[in-house]
């Protein structure tokens, strides 16, 4: 594994993105995400993803200068129409829009359809708590998890994204609704592990710990079975409708054609409603009574503290990015 | 098990909640709430709690003429302090609120402090959808979940409602964090069965299947381990910094001294934005397409479809009671 500096990484997508024909500005900020993706220990949607996000421009399912527009707006509550713009670059702004709203009406809520994949999910609850405000995010997926009880997959994997904003550090919960990505389960596989705890059936209908036993069957488990089954459907209805865009069965079954999601952006700002300190003072406490927990051995983790613990070591060591991965990029640094 | 008729069980509870000096119209809410809630088959949060939510009132916890008041509005997000007032209809007052703040903004919020158990969560999911809205709500509880990777219970298992009206049925999510509610661990036990799926821990630190193992050990799990703990922690931080009220560490942790709880209402009210009929199809179009999967036997069933089921049988049949509630029922009719 290689370690490249944080600034490189941004160099070199920041290059990428302008030969491609990207807006200065938008170049800027769509590098910074991959960049802090991969910065932050999300590997899988930071600079490992970027072959297939320039291969998907190039297929013309994203649309660079694309500008989402807002489509009906009702007092808090906006919809907007993402154009096929590249997805993380809607998302962005969609959350920023609900920012907005929460500041002026204490709740905002910018649902967004026709958009492409986000990237990752979390860089949008950090937004929000950066901000200062507590964001709630959630996008809608190409259909990849069974729903509980079934063996094919009709559910999306749905990622839902809840940040609180806190000086020692903010606590931003990232999860998919599947128990591992197909991501994990072949970085499991690779490193010739099994998983920690059930993570799907195998061919033969049994629970399993073999990673390549579910990347065979695709019956990956939801999370808490028949709860995650059903708040992924919940999550799809509600992105669905709230957007007027599509539901998981519509979107594209293939992960280089997946298209035209749904998404929905909630930010509320309770802060006008305390005394300055207040809230960041409840929220240290809840924290550090959930980590007073007695465990056997390491202390309870927060929703956010690993990435941050990563985030530190990732600036101070370069971030680890696979030969394979470098080589491509710089090759297409060549070729563009 | 006794069969009760519908009207019986509502007459009854009617009665008891008079003499207690409850106003009429809020006996008559409450009475409705509690019926309706073994009506739907969620007897642990009907009749069955009932003569504890008596206890409660008689200890004083419960203040039955206490009056929910609004503390701090900033436009669509409003908090509402609860005075100790029945959980239940504080809860049932600021659904109608966020409601009511939804068709005005688009989206609402109320953030409710120091309130007592609101008995069925989905009550207020199912208000929501009958007013046509989209509505979640969720509300933190006393610490009865290990977060993951503890043993001591430091997590609530703060129930989540996410409610999307729809004619042919509302599709209804209510679901706690712990995979296995006491309640269902008790029920499994009694009828000398163990558990579909782990529910938890015994005491050796093993996952378990053993309903009796895991009523031992007071480890339950959460809903996909590291996933469902950090989501109980996301619910307790948001009703709690929303609301201004206490957190879950702070609720009295005995059942029948669970009080000051905090509690959050949203409502979404995408119908302005669509022509009539349009939603209603869309969700028909997901939920069938997400019934439609392949099983090896019963089709995949949609939250809230098994409710309807039960309300109509029980509606047909009377509502099973066991016989030891009934009578204690009708003991505290004559008694009061």
């Amino acid at each position: 594994m290689l370690r490249i500096p944080y600034t490189d990484v941004l160099d070199v997508l920041l290059r990428l993105l302008l030969k491609l024909g990207f807006e200065q500005k938008r170049a800027a900020l769509s590098a910074r995400l991959f960049a802090e993706a991969s910065r932050d220990g999300i590997y899988s949607h930071g600079l490992n993803r970027f072959p297939q996000y320039l291969r998907m421009i190039q297929s013309g399912i994203i649309v660079i200068n694309a500008e989402p527009e807002m489509a009906k707006t009702f007092g808090a509550l906006e919809r907007w129409d993402g154009k096929s713009a590249p997805g993380n670059l809607n998302a962005y702004q969609c959350m920023a829009r609900a920012i907005a709203l929460s500041r002026q009406h204490g709740i905002g809520c910018v649902a967004l359809a026709n958009t492409n994949h986000w990237m990752r999910g979390g860089s949008y609850g950090w937004q929000a708590a950066d901000a200062g405000v507590i964001g709630i995010c959630w996008t809608n997926t190409l259909a990849n998890l069974p729903p509980w009880g079934a063996s094919d997959p009709r559910a999306g994997n749905n990622p839902l994204i809840i940040a609180v904003p806190r000086p020692k550090g903010h606590v931003v919960l990232d999860m998919a609704m599947s128990q591992f990505s197909y991501g994990a389960l072949a970085a499991y596989r690779m490193r010739g592990e099994q998983l920690p705890v059930d993570g799907g059936f195998d061919t033969a209908g049994q629970f399993t710990r073999d990673p390549a036993a579910i990347e065979t069957s695709k019956r990956a488990l939801p999370i808490g079975y028949w709860k995650g089954s059903g708040l992924a459907l919940m999550l799809d209805l509600l992105a669905t409708l709230l957007s007027g865009g599509l539901a998981t069965h519509q979107i594209p079954a293939e992960s280089e054609r997946e298209t035209n999601l749904s998404q929905v952006f909630i930010a509320l700002d309770p802060a006008p409603m305390e005394q300055a300190g207040t809230l960041d003072r409840l929220a240290d406490q809840i924290v550090e009574h959930f980590q007073s927990s007695v465990t056997g051995g390491e202390r309870v983790r927060y929703p956010g503290e690993r990435v941050l613990q990563t985030r530190t070591e990732n600036l101070a060591k370069g971030i680890p990015v696979e030969p394979a991965i470098w080589r491509e990029i710089q090759q297409l640094d060549i070729a563009l």
